[in-house]
């Protein structure tokens, strides 16, 4: 008998995982806010709910994949939420980008319920979740981890496990986003001391993609910012301020300074203050030039609108 | 009829370039101001020179690969120094990681001597020197460049060009140096937030080497981090201060601020000030767990009195 | 007639305020969470309400001086809040330091009510309020803020108006507060300079407190960071973190960053992480010496290893 | 009989010294590298001297103003440099802002001829100068900084002594050139917060200065930065910078990070990277409301040029 597994945010990260899910044989119960991003599912034999809590049935399985603690929350505590109906050994798997804080909540709320809450957020872009290219790292009750396993190996390509406590892998995906933010304002600013000094910005971010850092962050970044081209953004800076910020909210909880999270929180801020939010986050990179008194001023408004 | 090359500094890079070129059919002509060093390249046939200037002959091809600017200095324009020996059509290959500002000096001065300066530094640790797969980064003038190309084959495993201007190259290396250093930090941050949040290190480095960044840096730097083991140092947090110098002044001589070099050179200083210069330059995470409160829990009474 | 005040909050502050209020001629009905606090100022005069809803009348005056947001939101929205019963014609005169956010939705709140939300803000420590020293900024419809501004003489040697919009003057307060801190990393960072120079701590402090900042921060502070003498603590680093929060917030609510603030915050979250969270403010410049070596030569090995 | 002085330097502040001690009986032989700046002071008795060799006399005392290290070292070490005439018993006051480095290097020097170094570096502008008003740091040998005690009080309202070590005064001045810098940032943050939030820029900065920071440096650079008005400069940003420089190299040398004077150090440089170096210091302000988002193109180029 096919299992049927509630699906809940359908943005274009949240499809293509769907679409893996149904590829792989799985039944879905598919829920959008806004319901018009079902349709491809829908063609492929997704059942489309009208609300949350019809994604799912008792002792089933419901993964939502939101833009944040907001939306989550909504969808699992507003009214007609999935959790009601989930009931008793039901598995709530969160692939969201979200607070740890959030996730420690919701999983004290689910206990109450008899609902096991594992966290499974993601690292890759559309393009890798399309290709069930996704990294997973999951945390959360040892037998609701292994019930989601096959699930989640539809998904992604690699499952790294830290342990049972709920928040524990919404932590390591902050972790992540912050590494990867690093990596972007590191590269900017080298990349600006090499045009400072005459140096090609491609072939010194082709250098280091092919040579010390022939990873994608650098790769994929480098010639964005050698480039200067941050359309269509993969990540928005507005949405990397987000993620800075449940870093820094995170490091204040655990009552830990992280001077370059607060940097890269400045740097993100002042990129939106200039009216850049809605580009790719590499685009913080244009300050940095800015600060080296670059980018002359007939650029400057046809990059800022 | 074998060519000759003087090769000035036996460190142990230059130890391990230095066999490389014998192997490859070179005829070599060492010093170092230890001599001690050059005892098994000697026994590979290399001829250990009294003085730099006795490493050259007219018109021929000299390498430098020293510690730093002071060293290079003294090789190049001190007394018995290699520059007047080389004289008209001679080439010097100058490998070593030095200031962009000594660069331009010494192009200037050689040209006085008709000697073409070519900057060729690398990056790479020894045991990459000895594998040949160092990547060089080279610039200078052209008909140089070409002449000095099948030695630095003989080294590495690519070599990448910037162009005409001499400092260029040194650049560069800052450049990468700096992306190291910043690498560090943001590992040192991520982990020590993982850790505050019971998060296991090593689980975590082996994430991020496994995954987003499958590259180098992040796989040695997160397991020494995640292990804090910083014995033996490759490169030691003096000198990677040293380094940051470079790039902080290269900066400053180009008008243009690197706010996380600025930190970078903050806690590589604080890491020396606790006495710990001589690890390796992972060890500034010492110092982020120290601001998050962990490792002192013993010690803490007497300090905060 | 004598005019009835509403008096909540009986801290340190609070008592030294209501107290002059009943030296110039009001009678005040105060409250406080724990009714201990209110024995001075009953001996005075006062009335102890059981309730914040039973220290108003409608139309009446009510004063607030509490920790934080929560303390107020409690008392002005919670059961039992003044709300309800001060009604229409009355006035809030909120005096404590809170965040512009909370000042907005309570000005907003209160219009319901037909309450009128003044802005009041104070500088100045217990000391300065007993001897009716404050300064005191206000924001708010000007009418209420005629009203009210008798009763601020009362307590202040100095009225400073921010216009109509009530949150105005809390962040006036808020950046006070932020100057203040700026100026106690800037010393603890002179004095070390100094120290490191061999520079007495006390003779530097002095020179700076008698010739360019001859103003009471710098004295008080440079004090108490020449002798490292932190208690007792007038402004803890623990609420001091508080404060600053806000200012974060508020920052990031305005598009703005403000680095010397992410600074500020980053070095009173690593004095807590070590311990020293309920020592003044001024105590930070204890991380400002570690992280220069001082203070912790006898235990260094055991931290390093 | 009246005691011959040598006085090199006469920018503004070298003016009004070298004047208020022909004022107070003094015998003035005076240099400067442009000669036309002695007019005034010839005028008043000085005697104008082709050289710093010519300014003195065996056993004498020479004070020097100048610009930086760069000077400072030309007229006592360069040809024709004041040191040899001076000789036994002689006398080196020595008031310019230059690094404690130098200070170490020619005291040294000094020992050499005989002479004593007092460091003597002084606090307040042109006017001060003028008004004899300036606080004077002094450090050196016993003996010569009684000697020089009389001449500097003709000079200054109040003489800080620190001790033996002649760099230590030097050391003082930079830490108090800091300590305005940090003032700086700290006043543009809070005021651009204030405007962020709809109030006044000027209403805000006259607070302050009434209140908390009734001193000088608040006062000043908060008109300036309220108004947006840095002509004509005292300081210069790029005057300034040099300064930071100071700082951060003797902080080097010390092995201690200074955060807030990196952070300084990184928004001074970029003022001058957009072209307002020789605005005066508090235009680092302009910076920050362009990080703010505020400034609008169309104020912009007026502002940079």
């Amino acid at each position: 008998m096919v299992e049927r597994i509630g699906f809940i945010g359908l943005g274009r990260m949240g499809q293509a995982m769907a679409s893996n899910l149904i590829g792989a044989g799985y039944a879905l119960q598919i829920y959008n806010r806004t319901p018009d991003k079902a349709a491809a599912l829908v063609a492929q034999g997704a059942r489309l709910a009208p609300h949350p809590s019809q994604t799912t049935e008792p002792g089933g399985v419901v993964i939502t994949m939101l833009s944040d603690d907001q939306a989550l929350e909504s969808v699992a505590l507003g009214k007609n939420g999935f959790l009601e109906g989930l009931g008793p050994h039901g598995i709530h798997v969160s692939m969201s980008t979200i607070s740890p804080a959030l996730a420690r909540r919701l999983a004290q709320h689910h206990r109450e319920y008899q609902v096991s809450y594992v966290a499974a957020p993601v690292f890759g872009r559309p393009e890798a979740a399309a290709a069930r290219k996704l990294w997973i790292c999951i945390s959360g009750h040892q037998a609701a981890k292994q019930r989601a396993h096959p699930i989640l190996q539809a998904m992604g390509q690699g499952i790294f496990d830290f342990g049972e406590e709920p928040s524990a892998a919404h932590v390591v995906k902050l972790a992540g986003n912050f590494l990867l933010a690093s990596a972007i304002e590191a590269l900017a600013e080298a990349l600006t001391l090499g045009e400072k000094n005459g140096i090609d910005r491609t072939t010194l971010a082709d250098l280091f993609s092919k040579t010390l850092f022939a990873c994608p962050p650098y790769q994929v970044y480098g010639e964005m910012i050698a480039r200067n081209r941050y359309r269509p953004p993969g990540l928005t800076v507005s949405l990397g301020l987000k993620d800075l910020n449940l870093v820094l909210q995170t490091a204040a909880t655990s009552t830990m300074p992280m001077p370059l999270a607060s940097l890269l929180h400045d740097r993100f801020l002042t990129t939106i203050a200039k009216g850049r939010g809605d580009l790719d986050s590499a685009a913080v990179a244009l300050g940095v030039a800015e600060d080296a008194g670059l980018l002359t001023r007939s650029v400057r408004p046809s990059i800022s609108q």
